[in-house]
């Protein structure tokens, strides 16, 4: 339908949509691979980071003449900048090494930048997209620089601000709630007092040692393999190329990346990528338990436990009109249920590493940014939806303290293990509340329970 | 930017844009979860089904007007067609039932089916998206319904037909190379010799049970919960709505599908669901198998085992000029680390069913489907492009075989398990062939040695 | 400190402990892999059955001669009985072919046959462990035959009948509470009436599917490749050998197992034992839901939902006296995570499948027959110590029904969907029944409601 | 058979093997629970420091009378010293929170401390196993508090020294071969020269790595929740207990363990061990990618690609003599599989937490335990058996070396990507090398090629 034009590559032509910038080898990894999932445009745009961080590595270190390197940095730029997204067209189902990816921004980059200097699509002059935008540059270490760079970004830009945010509104409920006294379950059964803000205030550190647990990765997610070319020995580079473009990669984010001392590891391997899977594995397991424990705490409204109350969100069922659920909970649930499967196949296309190049390098980034995306979507969600407007609901909570069996438990210093427990079966087996079952039994006068059987004394330590 | 009509639910007005069919559930949905992964059309064009059945069931049963039962059923048509994909923007991640899509089912056929009958966008008049399109449902039985609905279709639409031409291709490879001689490989290490045939005879038997596997799922995944409305128990349901529902849809789709005898366990549990996926699960483990072999069986050329030739696909690397790479069996293995990791999410939201429903369905069929979308993607290519053109290297083969010292393991029913271990120990530690080593150990004849080990009666057992 | 005698292979003398039947090769693997962690006497016995129906078929067959084939026989009948567990300390941590213990069962046998037939141990004659007890065999072979072998005794006469006996019990409850009503939950939350027998009745289709799913896999867990040899070509093997194994060892066993007509795909693959996982871990789905309803459902006893009451297993807290917790219910969720785990290594082994053999075999079997194991055991005590003691509390399952909001469900036929929310909002938020909310709101009278919302009636369709 | 003696307890009397020392729930647990696969040692053993710390602590707080005190800690001593061990029968497969274990603490302390000080056993006197042994603590501080000390134990005694031996010998073999040259390969393709000290380096770099991730998981992992007895709120504690026992258990284990300062975090939740499963998984990788390399360069003898030769383990076929296989690499493989499954339990059993406790403890700390152990044992192996005596081949090296096209990669900066595409394509299409091709097609003349095509200087950046 649309106009074409002809580009050119090492096996000859091939013919290209006249508006799009990509060349011969995007077009034929088109026809090989389709369009159905592109990469997201967070990694595309890091390409963009990356190719201008070499340009100007390569400009300081004389392997790129100096007007060559200009264009290409501006192209580069705009690309970083999100101008080209259309013109990368891949999905992520195609080569292992992402090589496709990289010469469709090689290509991309090439024909914008001789536009620039009056050249012509397709010319490869003066700017060759092997010779002179991959310059000192190979697929093999470019896309796991990509890689690495996306995820850092994304996790700084992204997932660390919206746990942030979340710590601080369940640190503030924390805060508000520290003395609403509730029952504390263990077993789903009831057991001995606390506080909604202590309950709060374990969610608050579940979160805040998520978030040292993604700082604990940055040390080795910070480690570039650039430089490594195409095994990792840094063939066609000029010594120094490395560190330069770590300097320029560092500059460009405001990130401290440094070159990994071991091209052949950050190339042929992805453990780092791994462990930041893991870290995002352990809050989804966080996040399950908070979500879960306020969904069955909210669960109600006349025949659940009715402890909190869960702001409305306006929706209901097809059926049940006025029916009101916990959705953003579930929301978040599911989130931290796709982020544990992407963990599996993250872990799997780790773990296929051989030889030189790990080759299941598209579909563990996919699956690792979808997990930071998913996650930081929901997290605020969560945050902002439903924590915030989060209330409880004192007079529950206050029927349940008062008529629970094992407040006996304070007693145990006082009677000994032995005969609390006549005390809590005998309360149990007749409908007694411990404190009748105590004095019924004749092991303390109502007194001297009253005077130990303090609920919001039991919620701490005995001074 | 775009012009807005009000739409009205129990909750009040809401704002929407003038040329969108859904209504205020849906719009309230879109503002609390917003649109950034939307279902496959796959599953809303299931919905379409799904409806019409319902409105014929309705009628046949006399709990709908024909006149309204005749225009949902148009609407529901057009839906399933495809006509209003761009009606349904709700992001996956929402409430765990489905709800806000079902809904969005329903007010879309209801405000289509209203502007049909005359009536206006909004008005819930003559048609109402509750007490007609939904009619005699719910939410929590329609979207497992069309979850079960989607997987068969998908399945024996798209996945089979691929497994099918994938076991036919490795079927002509066993047939064609049923003679060709080469040494097989235990632990890596060579072995005793085979034919290239008989190694793609094992391909093929494994994707034929692959498709048995899937096969075996159809009784449960046939089994439909519709008419359990809200919880299994066919409230506000007619006698008999259930049966004549999968009466309705079984003729629409010409698939036989049977109406669950436990709503409850249709609705409240996806065992089914997360049986196919486990169907699935073995599928990828096969095709990992099958690709890696042929990726390591193709390796060189010149310094690789090189016994196959992986025909080439005009990709190269952007570094090492015409290097070709098996690209297309990397996106199998891919594809199948894909849904493994799927299957972890899958099995998790299937475990995590509570009470009358299980609330993970949206993240649970997204996964399922995304499986059967990208192995039937992924099979199609491998099929197509890299199978179909495949080659033996004869020399190379013929080499190994010759080669082998374990070659001599034919001559253990002749001298026995412990002078065969003489020779074969002798023939490595001298760089002899086991013929050579075992003449002169003086354990039998070069004539009688060539008797009994011919590599082309190796590969079957003794007549 | 005990005595030892001396035993030969191929590669020299080897010293090992008198008292034990084994000989050279699995002491060299002993001293390589040691001992920590033995392979289940289940495959230990499983490898007598498997070695006295090659003993039998090589005797029809002419490939052993009666006198030696008749002693491997015997001695083979007594490992199948037991005799000579504490004769196989290997580690399942060895060659991932499982060759050690293949070699363990040949020299245990002829050790024990050359003692019945008068020779000494570790002579090697009149029976030779590879010429004769391995005979028409390899490991590559012999071992994938009794992983098949002990899967499918152990499913058959362990899980399958523990499944059984847990089906009955449900269904038993399914019946006795056919009546009880109770408030169906969906999203945790209130819902409309149904009968606490339903809610049974799906844990017992649950569990009917579940073994339904186990029966779906024996058509290929009941295929062995005994009779492929090395690679699985036969080499070595009388024409007919893999049938007659067949016939000899389904009349062992009283199991109809059949020859793999494909061995490779047998020897060199696993996928019908992943297939097997995928069955259990459907399984432990299935569990984990039902464990997981009955402890919430428990829960109190007096800040809980309290509705249904676990029995007394006579342990209790260490701090807080006369606490109950639902044990038992942990047990299962428990071994149903390790099942899930198990699962993905099983996977893991399964995928790692290289050419023709697959040499993950001992960790794959090692975790198959853990998950039968501790699901058999798990579900055993669930149906023993807690199904057969539970009761419901009717009380409250009552209090609960007459409570809820959402009876009013009942009246969308006859108010439409839109005044029935009227309803529930306005008894939501004043604290009201939805009866009162009605009457107050004119929508109704008392009587019409009384009629049309009946709970007992709202459990079924509409007649 | 044995005589027994009868213990009470809050329920009443049981019988008990007269020679064992545990009480009467842990009778009652053996009954319902059984005792088929017991914790292991290093769990058990653990507790006893736990249970002396605890003495120690609560003596230092005046909460137990010195004398019992002193009696406690000397029988928890023994315990600590392996003394008991025989004495712990309970299966893992108990009550979530691990009670019965601790109880079984309890009694073994208390009745051994009641003999020492002249009562009987089963007296409860003068040392009560809750009222004394279990002073200041719960099961829900006290068995959390024991999984993370015999994580940080085993981890720290065990695994990180097992590692540290890995990557000794991983850096000598990088050391040693650092200018042996190799063919890198990647996507399983020839591609460039690199050395083969290069390829170990990064194997050292992925363990040295592997090192510094579990060493992160410390912060977390060094925090103990004892003091929280029930709930977390430390009801029936002293103030200060928490830290007094962090100081005594530092003391008695000489590592930095600090008091968690939100107990309710410490029992609810267990995410710092499923970070250290985290770590573990990631180890699991490297480790996998490691030995299959090391399998795959190794293969062979005359068919593979022989690079490396694994050293002789005197194990060998059944069928085929003489054949040796990389069976170690196997073992390492199998264990890293048997750590990613127990990682998904690990996971799941993170995940299922619920209000104040985690009850999926046993499972949990068995997978982890277990994980830690087999990466032990596997990675001594390896290092011990497999990596000190592999060898190069040199001659084969050389010839792979020599012999690959992409040597031309070399060129691309002196005649430019396309060019040396016409070059190795020639060569390829030809059968030529790649400076015969590029001679023939007059791009540059022997001599130059020579000078350019360096494998020596192709292993590092240019100069």
């Amino acid at each position: 339908m649309s106009s074409t034009r002809i580009e050119h590559d090492a096996f000859g032509p091939v013919e290209i949509p006249a508006d799009r910038l990509w060349g011969a080898q995007t077009q034929r990894a088109l026809q090989v691979f389709g369009s159905k999932q592109p990469f997201p445009a967070s990694l595309i745009r890091a390409f963009g980071q990356q190719k201008r961080a070499c340009a100007r590595a390569n400009a300081r270190l004389g392997t790129l003449a100096p007007a060559l390197a200009d264009a290409i940095e501006q192209a580069a730029e705009a690309l970083a900048d999100g101008a080209f997204d259309q013109h990368f067209p891949l999905s992520i189902w195609q080569t292992g090494s992402g090589t496709q990816t990289n010469m469709n921004a090689n290509e991309v980059i090439a024909n914008r930048a001789n536009l620039m200097l009056g050249g012509e699509l397709g010319s490869k002059s003066p700017v060759h997209p092997n010779d002179h935008v991959n310059r000192s540059q190979s697929s093999n270490d470019s896309f796991p620089t990509v890689m690495h760079l996306t995820t850092v970004l994304e996790l700084r830009g992204r997932l660390l601000p919206a746990l942030g945010q979340l710590h601080n509104e369940l640190k503030a409920k924390a805060d508000a709630w520290q003395d609403v006294l509730k029952i504390g379950r263990t077993h789903l059964m009831d057991a001995v007092p606390m506080s909604q803000g202590q309950a709060f205030g374990a969610f608050a550190q579940q979160i805040q040692h998520g978030i040292a647990r993604l700082e604990g990765c940055m040390p080795r997610l910070c480690l570039l393999p650039q430089g490594g070319t195409a095994v990792g020995t840094g063939l066609n580079t000029p010594v120094g190329f490395d560190v330069a473009f770590c300097e320029e990669i560092s500059q460009l984010t405001g990130v401290a990346f440094a070159t990994n001392p071991c091209k052949f590891e950050g190339m042929g391997t992805h453990d780092a990528l791994v462990e930041a899977s893991g870290a995002l594995n352990v809050l989804a397991v966080s996040l399950t338990k908070i979500a879960n424990d306020i969904r069955l705490l909210g669960s109600g409204p006349r025949c659940g436990l009715g402890e909190l109350i869960v702001p409305d969100d306006g929706l209901t069922s097809s059926i049940m009109p006025g029916k009101r659920n916990p959705t953003i909970a579930e929301v978040l649930v599911q989130a931290a249920m796709q982020v544990m499967g992407n963990h599996t196949t993250i872990t799997l296309a780790g773990a296929s590493s051989t030889f030189e190049l790990n080759v299941a390098k598209p579909v563990l980034i996919h699956n690792l940014l979808q997990s930071i995306e998913v996650l930081t979507d929901a997290v605020s969600l969560f945050s902002h939806r439903l924590l915030s407007g989060l209330e409880v609901n004192r007079a529950q909570l206050a029927h349940n303290v008062e008529h629970s069996l094992l407040l006996a438990t304070a007693l145990n210093p006082v009677l000994g293990y032995d005969r609390v427990a006549q005390i809590t079966r005998k309360a149990a087996d007749e409908g007694l509340t411990p404190k009748e079952a105590a004095v019924r039994l004749g092991l303390i006068s109502a007194e001297a329970y009253a005077q130990h059987v303090r609920p919001e004394a039991m919620i701490r330590p005995t001074p």
